[in-house]
């Protein structure tokens, strides 16, 4: 997903951001949470959540009024590792952040911590909230049941759950940490556009038709008609189990919440239509079951092992999930972040509008 | 995976089995267990993990003294949600089922149980343990860190991690409990001795020969080269998701639990090499987050829309997870459970060896 494009620097665009973010109307201590969450989704190489999104998507919506920017968040538990959140359509970064927060909070005490989260708004990747448990030397997770049902089952022609991505962030002790974030779809939709604008076909098994069948020309895809295949692809390559990580997604963060599956979802039309979130956030402390140093030593065995296996000729070298992130992270935080001349143009318009320098 | 064959009671199966047990030197309540779960195995569709095992491996396992059949099962705990328990080798099942009751127990008064397990023996289906949540009203999870690296991901030409199942299993009301079991491989090694007895190609994206390239002729495989691919199979239809699924259940698993990740295991040689298992089991309390009722009706809603979707024609009907299995269970609680000829064989030839009746 890396982006060509003029380098800037990681600390003037989160302060971009956040200076814009507060112009919108959004307080300054979740413009601060917001801008680093985006930034740092850039930083590893997320740009898909980054800040390009900033003027097109959340700026719009904010404006809109669809997002709600000083939500009565509250919290309701009944018990010490667990509790439901409700976000009262609040800024999804905002709520995701507080949600996390919490189940870190109960991890700390009971060495798990576990929050769902019901009335969220769209919240970016789901690793940005696994990832805070790192730096507390916990295991994190996250599920994001996304708003409307995208993802198509192996057997059937119409679409039965989101793009449900679910996220998990370990710590390593000399080596990068682990961090796998992923749609349990087939590919995100994302990757449907970029192939579209090259005119290429796409692969069999990424996308199927209102019959059912794969389509590998987009040019014959018909809007609205069957969707994304799930992770695996067809039955025969394990395409029910990417449905059930889907459904189960749905499961942990629409269902538990007391939210909503993907398809059972009103979906409201306008700019509210793709914005509800609901979630699940967890925390397990690792000291708990563990000596630090033991686990962290046993980690680094293990991604070395595996980041040290002989690869096919066309790839030079093999990363355990988080590794290319942790490359991309030293890179950019050095050099800055690629921003791509389409992105800079939105941010510029923006602040414009806001009546703030774009000095990036 | 339904085997055809004789049709078997399914209590007096477990009744069999208990007694084969206990002759085998397993004490009565650990023999009652571990019946329990294999039957329950036979009893859902799963007969890899059924009786079928019980002559060929683990009264072989028994015999030869791999299995610690009076092990001392030690629980290290330092907080209120999480343990670590050390199996000291004992029969699995016994193992399993006493970690994955230590989580329940957790929860009933957290809200969260997550225990992880080091030095077990092969305890059979994930979704065995994840299953005993259901009659709490709870979810439940496992992960089991299997003996040896068999999985090779994208890109690499040697296997990084084992098949690596992991299980999730939560309730419902009026339809059937979600089950999701799932190897993190594309496939079962199972698969590919049914398809090798046929003498039938197999689907590129299940194995990877030496130089990382698909397979699909069997009789062009050489043993200890290459191995099964991740779900996925290939890096473009998201092979690199099954790699980090499968590695996450060795970081849970095998990392946490102070155990082995699958990679840097010392896998002894002999009867005990493909012996070893590390897991981490947990459970969520569903009615601290929620009403459990509010919780029935949103699964209930989610799972009949899901199977009401349209289907392709050559499938009748859609399932969520755990859909198939439900109406098996059902069908071979009424009817028996069907044994095939070489399993009945095997049954009792060690009924004979035993000195027991069989009298299925």
């Amino acid at each position: 997903m890396t982006t060509e494009g003029t380098r800037v620097d990681a600390e003037k665009l989160r302060e971009f951001t956040a200076e814009a973010l507060q112009k919108l109307g959004v307080p300054e201590e979740d413009a601060r949470i917001t801008a680093q969450i985006l930034v740092d989704n850039d930083l590893r190489g997320v740009e898909s959540h980054g800040v390009g999104h900033l003027a097109g998507m959340y700026a719009k919506r904010i404006r809109s009024g669809v997002i709600n920017l000083n939500p009565n968040i509250q919290i309701y538990s009944e018990a010490p590792s667990t509790a439901t959140i409700d976000g009262d359509q609040g800024l999804g970064f905002v709520v995701g952040h507080r949600a996390m927060t919490e189940a870190i909070e109960r991890a700390k005490k009971t060495g798990a911590g576990f929050v769902a989260v019901r009335n969220n708004t769209h919240c970016g990747a789901a690793g940005s909230y696994a990832m805070m448990a790192l730096e507390h030397d916990m295991i994190g997770f996250a599920v994001v049941a996304t708003a409307s049902a995208g993802v198509v089952p192996p057997g059937s022609t119409k679409a039965a759950f989101g793009t449900n991505p679910l996220a998990v962030a370990a710590p390593a002790g000399r080596t990068h940490p682990f961090l796998l974030d992923m749609a349990t779809s087939v590919i995100a939709a994302g990757k449907l556009e970029v192939y579209g604008r090259l005119g290429k076909p796409i692969p069999a098994g990424w996308l199927v038709n209102g019959e059912g069948r794969p389509v590998t020309d987009l040019t014959k895809r018909v809007r609205g008609e069957g969707g994304l295949a799930a992770l695996g692809g067809t039955a025969e390559l394990g395409g029910y189990k990417g449905f059930g990580l889907g459904v189960l997604v749905d499961i942990l963060g629409g269902v538990l919440s007391g939210g909503s599956a993907s398809i059972t979802r009103k979906v409201t039309p306008g700019p509210a239509g793709g914005n509800a979130n609901d979630n699940l956030f967890g925390a397990l402390r690792i000291d708990t079951f563990l000596p630090l140093d033991k686990y962290k030593e046993s980690m680094d065995a293990m991604v070395e092992a595996i980041e040290a296996l002989p690869t096919v000729p066309e790839v030079d070298k093999l990363y355990v999930a988080g590794g290319i992130e942790a490359k991309l992270i030293e890179d950019r935080k050095a050099n800055g972040i690629p921003i791509h001349a389409k992105v800079a143009d939105g941010l510029k318009e923006l602040a414009g509008e806001l009546g703030i320098e774009y000095n990036l």
